[in-house]
């Protein structure tokens, strides 16, 4: 962001395509959660889970704590506490509510928490109408990050929503008319190559993109190959087959426990009925289509899986250089799957590097050579998180289309399974 | 309840009484929960606690379980799966769901639930209007214990509400309606003298009683003197105060690794702010009330206290010598102060030995000489947690007047706090 | 121990004999660890266990700390800081080390611990060869009180040797020499009957016993009957084999929690080799004696047998009753099998109750009615321990015949395995 | 190691020299243990610890798996179990004894150890003399991994050592006569400038490495600056008093986490006492020497501690670019200081970068592109422990000087402490 601070002011053409674009986005994450019983919204099914309510006011104190008290004259909070109760980990911004004891709080409620959106959205759309002069740039900075963080949420929403519904012995599905999957057969594994050489990595220029993904700067990368599709569950079916979950030596040490420890054998969501592999999914319990992507995979078990097909996952690099000349095409939130599917093949270049699953690469998320966080508590976004995760690119069918990029950097610790992440093949060439 | 089987068949008349009976202590649970927001319904604020909906759905699942599927032909439930989810222990009836997860699940949610208690209301009606002939005696038996059951869960709700407000920074309360606790002063303790020598302890005769007051069986019992009120709050923040919760010689050593670990120094529910002791009460945060009986401690902190104050805990059998010949009256749930209040002095014989809170005894929660549990499933009641706990007597400000007797075994593990527990001193003569 | 304090002066002679005494115990205790590597005194196998050199110097502190200090004038302790490591948990005398943490400590090594206790014996014969006149009384008291500690860790001692041997791979025997057991068959179980009625239950009188076995107070025992015997290994694999740890409706809740949650399917150091089922003892790795007493049973383990063979523990009073009019016979540390064995029947009233293994009772560790704990810090010794333990009683193969005696009341939690426990069966009349 | 594999056959002068080198690094191991007390070697004071006569047996079991066994005929195994005793995390090679239990087995005690040492020298001293022609390649190239294996395991040693003995309240020195410390002054921090480009980062050509040096291979690199020194212990208690441990802004998340949780104000093993200052060392406690390297701290206070001085952690590459040119002198275990001293300033280039303290880099633990790992179950010795790990570099003041080089990858999770590791700054140009 520290780049975005040069940036002229804006018109007020600028303004108004603004205001509009608040309003689509605050408008999709109470669609997303219009499908739910308010029961729904209070679960926190593991520690890394939200109860939904609790992210619907969370994105709304974004906004208030980082636009409204800053630059709205004479601004009053609906309720002071909240300020406490929706800070996640801005620790220089007072103290957060302990994350895992967000299930533990019923009130505000449902209607609460929506009472408390539109009197943000209120506010929000005076301060667009009129923003102190001076602060203008700022503001449109702030608004776009505050909109891009609740697209982040959005996806967390159907992450959460599906672990929280999984929970439950009576297998409830999240919205029964979701579009189903097409039905289309998945050839062998191409192989692409990639030449190497000095590469520019991440991002530059105007749009807008976090912190973590700047400064654009330069790697060596090697030749490598990319896969030209996605890893399947019917390959993945096969690893198991073979015993995957077993063998050692396909395993880093810390998976090897891991999956050992918590005694997987299988995806995140994956159920065996009558003899038969089965699959939680958004519209409920489903048989599992040995075409589409394999999902909810560990890093450690993307590892695996690779170390046993005999290739590797892509660094990051790899994976930005083969993505850079790709256009953001996918299986997205709009697609309305909200479930990985089969690609439609041949394609030009790799097909599935945007949307379907999160691809795991082999790269622990660290800051990029000179890397700068942004100012303030706007600093904790992204760059106290850079230990103990791996980077994972591209979105999935969860992520707003808008929302991804080629340089985007997503990450997750290791052994995390709930987000919607699967893998691609790599290897020398 | 082994002795209640030789109980002869039923009239009409008692048919017709019970299900009025019946009707009015399922009303009594829905009045409870009348006050709630949906959203509260879903909490479980620690693995002790349920959510209140799993109460509503658990107590109309024992009628389903223990009634109208043995006793009502052709009786279809609502929803197979109910039977593994409301099954709170039983493991001779099929799997209970796991405990510590009763929070995790959404659905069935409260309106589903409310249509299952109506489902079991008339399927209730219908066996209770003509039950089969042969069975008569023992469905009026089992619909008994289904009530007390009911009864126990109107006292747990109560509880677990209190629990899961109090957990909310927002510090809501349940009603703001309760009724006042009187202002009255208590004066410093009075003794009783009782005589000993070998007395008649437990259960025996017509009126109900669980399986673990019986067999009526004899004790020894030496001469002893008993306090004539509980203990207060503002005996109880002299303790405080002089040192209680950082002298080890007051405690026993389980009691003071639990302190010490916990950071325990002084009741659940208490607060400082501004220099003063307030409480977190069904009616919010108030002031600390020093005539009021201290409650929500440990049976750790009882007996610290108590060996502090000179004196100790009764056991069980003195407590019950000292309150078979004394009314059944007090401060329950139909007092509607839901909190424990201060007493009219001077009273023949000792005060509040029912109501208000339950009293700590010394002794632990073992079987009576000759005990026999229940036959099957229902056997489960009592008789399996007889490890590990301390007895509690004389019920409480949030126990239905009509559940509590002189004989009433009450139990909890040792450092439990949530339910309403105080003391009263005993000494020898 | 109150009691003792109206006890007269002591003679001359009567300080002889204690010192000689004193000598001897002493001895037993380096007797006891004379067979073990240097290596084999540092290890701590679990928190309860203590490594053996830590109890040589733990008993030598109990003299330092209650005698030496207090009444030999100018003592000089071998090192200030022993006072802090050998204190167990007397907590009104200075700070413990903490318990799970003796294992972290090589040294004062072996040696040094060996030169600690002379300094202590020499100083012990010099106080007891002068006692100061005005506490002579107190200090017999004390040394008396030192002895039967001692005799306590003596029999600790061999139960932590066991426990720690018991964890290496290797087996080892830690005395390849002991006695082996006597080859008898076990008939089946007769029944003594014993009357009812006001019992006397405790200690009074002269000879030395613990604070928490008085006072001598009355108890109203039912009409019961006691087993002749205690249950065999070939009793319990009967329970075993018909599915006893599979079975829920035979445990206590607690009970059955406990052995799922670790895994438990037979008695601790059982194990299965070429289908025949071993049990490690002090001797090594042995094939299991089918008419020996079945051992290393949790209370919960105890319990469920008895259930499941109809019948039930003995409480702690009916347990004194039966076994005080027997004589002080049986299989103890002297016997040096230091391993239960089968008994020489037919047997005048009931045979095994003293020796063998320690009898877990039906009755939860609490004070007897009157119980007042000993002055200052000795208080700590016993009275702070009674919550959440059962009582055993009669002592076992590893205790010091001389310290045992009908009033003895041993304790433990109820899903410790590491003692040499085992049960008798009861049932009512 | 895979480069390894193309070397030509080893002539008998070669072989001369191994067995000596052999003898010489052996006997090394054992020097360092002569100072111990028997008690000492069977202690592990955390999991992540070994008891010194785990140590001993272990790296001689590295030579009895990988070397005896497979090829000296007819090698008979002193004990087979040891196989499985001394095995650490080989999980192709049987199953490793769990690692937490290491400190639980006192038998094979020190001699015992000792003997099984001296049965593996005397025949590998069979094996080098006249090694299977056809194998003496691959032989030799095992040897001197077993090597550099028992020199890290020398390193193990020492710092568990330490760890060991300051778990004791004694706070015993492991020698006395340890080289104390100069008496220098540290001037400020100067910078050294390095310019950027691709750089050839890892291994390559004929001396010893192990595979996760290989293979050597480009990496871009930015311009970048070096500090000329460490950072001393002076300039961390500046940070200390500057409030380091108490602002967040200053840690990543995961450090902020870890410093709270765990209760940490300062390096492990420094003591405040009398108002001052110490540090316990293997000389014992000391005051802290000022100018000294600052010593025992985690990544997270590392990357702290950069942040507050306005630096960076340097990438390992840079690191090595910075270290390829400069001699491998330093602060080594031949130095027999077993603690970081302060430099000799003025210096050609950064002074310390070898021993003294590993530092942290802020490179991940990931395979450089390309990497192999060794074939069989050597390829556990590096690979598998790619994930969660941060690198550290050159050497410390326990490291054999012949054990290190400038491309040599140590690694530790971030949290740990008890190794000898520091930091130097590093900042973009």
């Amino acid at each position: 962001m520290g780049n975005l601070a040069e940036q002229a002011q804006p018109a007020l053409a600028d303004l108004d395509f603004l205001l509009q674009r608040f309003r689509q986005v605050r408008a999709t994450s109470e669609a997303i959660c219009a499908p739910l019983q308010v029961e729904d919204h209070v679960i926190q099914s593991m520690p890394d889970v939200s109860p939904p309510k609790w992210h619907l006011a969370h994105i709304s104190w974004f906004f208030e704590a980082f636009l409204l008290k800053p630059y709205l004259g004479g601004y009053k909070p609906l309720d002071p506490i909240y300020d406490h109760l929706f800070n996640s980990y801005y620790e220089t911004h007072g103290t957060p509510f302990p994350r895992a004891r967000r299930g533990l709080i019923s009130r505000p409620g449902v209607a609460d928490v929506y009472r408390f959106r539109q009197h943000v959205d209120r506010a929000m759309a005076d301060l667009l109408s009129s923003p102190p002069r001076q602060h203008a740039g700022e503001i449109m900075r702030r608004v776009e990050l505050g909109l891009q963080h609740e697209q982040q949420h959005q996806e967390l929403l159907l992450m959460d929503i599906k672990h929280i519904l999984a929970q439950n012995p009576l297998q409830p599905a999240y919205r029964a008319d979701l579009k189903p999957a097409p039905k289309l057969h998945q050839d062998r594994i191409r192989w692409h190559d990639f030449t190497g050489g000095v590469r520019h990595i991440g991002h530059a220029g105007d749009g807008f993109a976090f912190d973590c993904e700047t400064p654009r700067h330069r790697q060596f990368v090697e030749d490598f190959q990319l896969a030209d599709r996605l890893v399947t569950n019917g390959e993945y079916l096969s690893f198991i087959a073979d015993g995957g979950y077993a063998r050692s030596d396909l395993w880093l040490s810390d998976g090897w426990a891991q999956i050992n420890q918590a005694g997987w054998h299988a995806p995140l969501y994956w159920q065996r009925h009558d003899d038969a592999w089965h699959e939680m999914t958004l519209a409920g319990l489903k048989p599992l289509d040995l075409d589409a992507p394999v999902c909810h995979v560990s890093f450690y078990e993307a590892d695996a899986y690779a170390r046993w097909a005999g290739a590797r996952l892509p660094s990051e690099a790899e994976w930005e250089v083969a993505a850079s000349d790709q256009p953001r095409r996918g299986n997205f939130l709009e697609s309305d799957h909200l479930q990985p599917v089969a690609t439609r093949m041949p394609h030009e270049g790799p097909a599935q590097l945007f949307g379907d699953v999160w691809e795991w690469t082999a790269s622990a998320y660290r800051p990029y050579p000179g890397f700068r966080p942004l100012e303030g508590s706007l600093g904790e976004y992204n760059g106290k998180f850079m230990s103990g995760q791996m980077v994972l690119r591209g979105g999935c069918c969860a992520t707003p289309e808008s929302h991804i990029r080629a340089t985007y950097r997503n990450f997750f610790q290791p052994a995390m399974r709930w987000q919607f992440a699967g893998l691609r093949l790599a290897r020398e060439l």
